[in-house]
């Protein structure tokens, strides 16, 4: 028997039909003998509705007041996954964020979690209730209601698997678990039946979006195990762990790509100390992210300098760049909207100094020319041009042997 | 420079456009000085549309968990209204039922307000904040959420402006206050300027419907001085008093009319002790409410026993009674649905036996056949066949000059 915290998101409560079979799936995962916490997102499209009647009303909402809205979202499901429950003899009994006892700070609309009070849910559990929790929310010492902000209602599993040291947090999903690559982009990619929780920060912090960062950081430092599966399919999906020496013998885990950055370079920059700071300082002040930075210093005693912004973000960083460029007297500004990042991934990597060799020798047998490169402990990222993002992650993918359906536990990784 | 607590029925927030309509009404009072603590019920069709939800997934759904649900309600109208109150710049802040302090007992679906610790919503008001509260609503001691049954929003206003000691009461509603009689039944029924708590009392429980009986009992004990008003039209609506003596002057206030019960009568019953009580319990044990009985002692030794019943409830009374004439060698049952019940009412005529006579000498005169009478302190009441009701409505009212465009303060009732 064991202490089992689950997660369904909006797709998978969205409608009453998919609540019930939810309703199916933790009412016999009770009868077979575990206790259950389970979490819940708004039923998909709940959100966006209040949103809208709040922007008709007033375009600016109080964070505070949007947190009191947003939050009955949840509140709608938890009820009616209790009355399904109760439908099928399950005993079960709802709780909102409050009740649960999650208190935040006071950063309405993006508040963090600074402690559980889960005595009633420990006394439920004892009772074999199952426990059904609205994600994403809490409140403050105050007693306002606070929102997660993105992401929240994984980072409440997280954190409730981690008060109640649960057996495991399951985040039910659309997908049916972490891949080695996107399947729209490489086609044999593979889901992988584990995964270190540092390459997981890293693929999802590259966008494979599956999981939030947050919440993987959170299950990270209480070592929660974490599993992602979907809700939709049957599977064991993938699990989060935390034993490096397991995964040694696994270099490379993942390929991710990323087309949504432009490149900005400002060339003829003069060599000085505190240049970086005046460079990026405005473009910080924009609000505009930065994410890969590469400075040249060239023979001449001038130097370039290149970084990458969200595509969005592209016209305002060029504008700002070239009013640097006077100030800072560079002699040009140039953009690129048409790049992409290709990332490979592994824990393995970093006392493996053949990585980098095998990624620069794959992507030059096949002409794919390397505009940057980044690289960390376990990540090594290559801008390219967009049209070879795709051909550039399946070279990748493939140099690594990471297509297959062997799972890597099983040694078939480089 | 006043404290007025306010509220808005489900009709009156049904739309932003209400919602914003709602908004300038309330900051411009803000504005005007008065401090106000304004209480919503959900918008109009959305209790409609959780309760369906439920329904879908389990028609039995349990009370705890259709209050969580259904709770959401209200406070998706606080934040939108707080909102709305922003986008004006009228300070304001929304409070749940809980956030309000309301601690009621824990009968879930028609809880009972227990205490109110208001000391949050005074220092909001003493800070200049307009504070909008979820009517309808509260927690139990355990934390539970609750609701307070059906009108419960005009309970919480009432509760909230007792505990404030408010200067006044206002509900808002669709119409714009209680008149003398239905205007649909009788055209030239007309809106008092006032009515006792008593006369209101009967006035609701007899089928005015504007306010819950619950609402006014509770304003009565508190002596919480309550304004009935419309949200759609200018105007004073009605002030519900508690000054006796202001009202000696006045002996009818109003007539009422209910169509929606049916008579039942077992005649030659054995005249014994006991006997009433051998009749009617088998009717109260199938949770069948009686509202008028009356018991005639022939000279033979038998009774004759009539009552009412709710029209609904007519054909499963009827069943009991045939069982019960059995056991209690009766000679009969008959049953009439086509009735009507029509009273007047007034605190005045408590002291004035002639009142009685004038109703019996307005219907005689009409050749209106009296099948039932009752009395009370405050109120005739008469049973008529239902075809008749209108014309015996009218009939009253105009025998006490209840009509014309005058109100009863400036001396023109009887």
């Amino acid at each position: 028997m064991a202490l089992i915290v689950q997660k369904y998101g909006g797709t998978s409560v969205g409608t009453v039909g998919r609540i019930n079979h939810v309703a199916d799936m933790v009412s016999a995962r009770r009868k077979a003998g575990d206790d259950l916490v389970v979490v819940v997102s708004a039923m998909s499209g709940e959100t966006n509705r209040l949103t809208e009647l709040a922007r008709q009303i007033n375009p600016d909402a109080s964070a505070r007041e949007m947190d009191v809205l947003l939050s009955t979202g949840e509140q709608v499901t938890i009820a009616l996954l209790t009355i399904a429950l109760h439908q099928r003899d399950c005993p079960a009994v709802s709780y909102t964020g409050r009740q649960v006892g999650i208190v935040t700070d006071n950063v309405h609309s993006k508040a963090r979690i600074k402690s559980i009070d889960h005595a009633g849910v420990r006394r439920d559990l004892d009772q074999g209730k199952v426990v059904v929790v609205a994600g994403f929310q809490g409140v403050d010492e105050q007693q306002n209601i606070t929102t997660l902000g993105r992401g929240g209602s994984d980072t409440t599993a997280v954190a409730l698997a981690a008060a109640l040291a649960a057996d495991e947090c399951q985040i039910y999903t659309d997908v049916d678990g972490i891949y080695t690559a996107d399947p729209r982009i490489i086609p044999d990619a593979r889901r992988m039946k584990s995964v270190t929780v540092e390459e997981m920060l890293e693929l999802a912090g590259l966008g494979a979006k599956v999981l939030h960062l947050r919440s993987v950081e959170l299950a990270g430092k209480y070592r929660v195990p974490l599993r992602v599966l979907s809700s939709f399919e049957e599977g064991d999906g993938t699990l989060i762990t935390y034993e490096d020496e397991s995964m040694e013998q696994a270099l490379v885990s993942g390929v991710t790509c990323n087309s949504n950055e432009a490149k900005l370079t400002i060339t003829g920059v003069p060599d000085q100390p505190g240049i970086a700071y005046r460079i990026l300082a405005p473009i910080s002040n924009a609000h505009i992210d930065v994410d890969m930075i590469i400075q040249n210093v060239g023979d001449d005693g001038a130097t370039d300098f290149t970084f990458t912004v969200s595509r969005i973000d592209y016209e305002k960083a060029i504008a700002i760049l070239l009013d640097v460029a006077k100030k800072v007297s560079a002699d040009n500004v140039k953009g690129d909207r048409d790049i992409a990042k290709v990332s490979v991934v592994g824990v393995g990597m970093r006392s493996n100094p053949g990585i980098a060799t095998t990624v620069f020798k794959a992507l030059a047998d096949e002409d794919i020319n390397i505009q940057m490169i980044s690289t960390s402990e376990i990540k090594i990222s290559v801008v390219v041009s967009e049209p070879e993002m795709k051909k550039a992650a399946n070279v990748l993918h493939s140099a690594f042997q990471l297509s297959g359906e062997v799972s890597r536990e099983e040694g078939k990784c480089a």
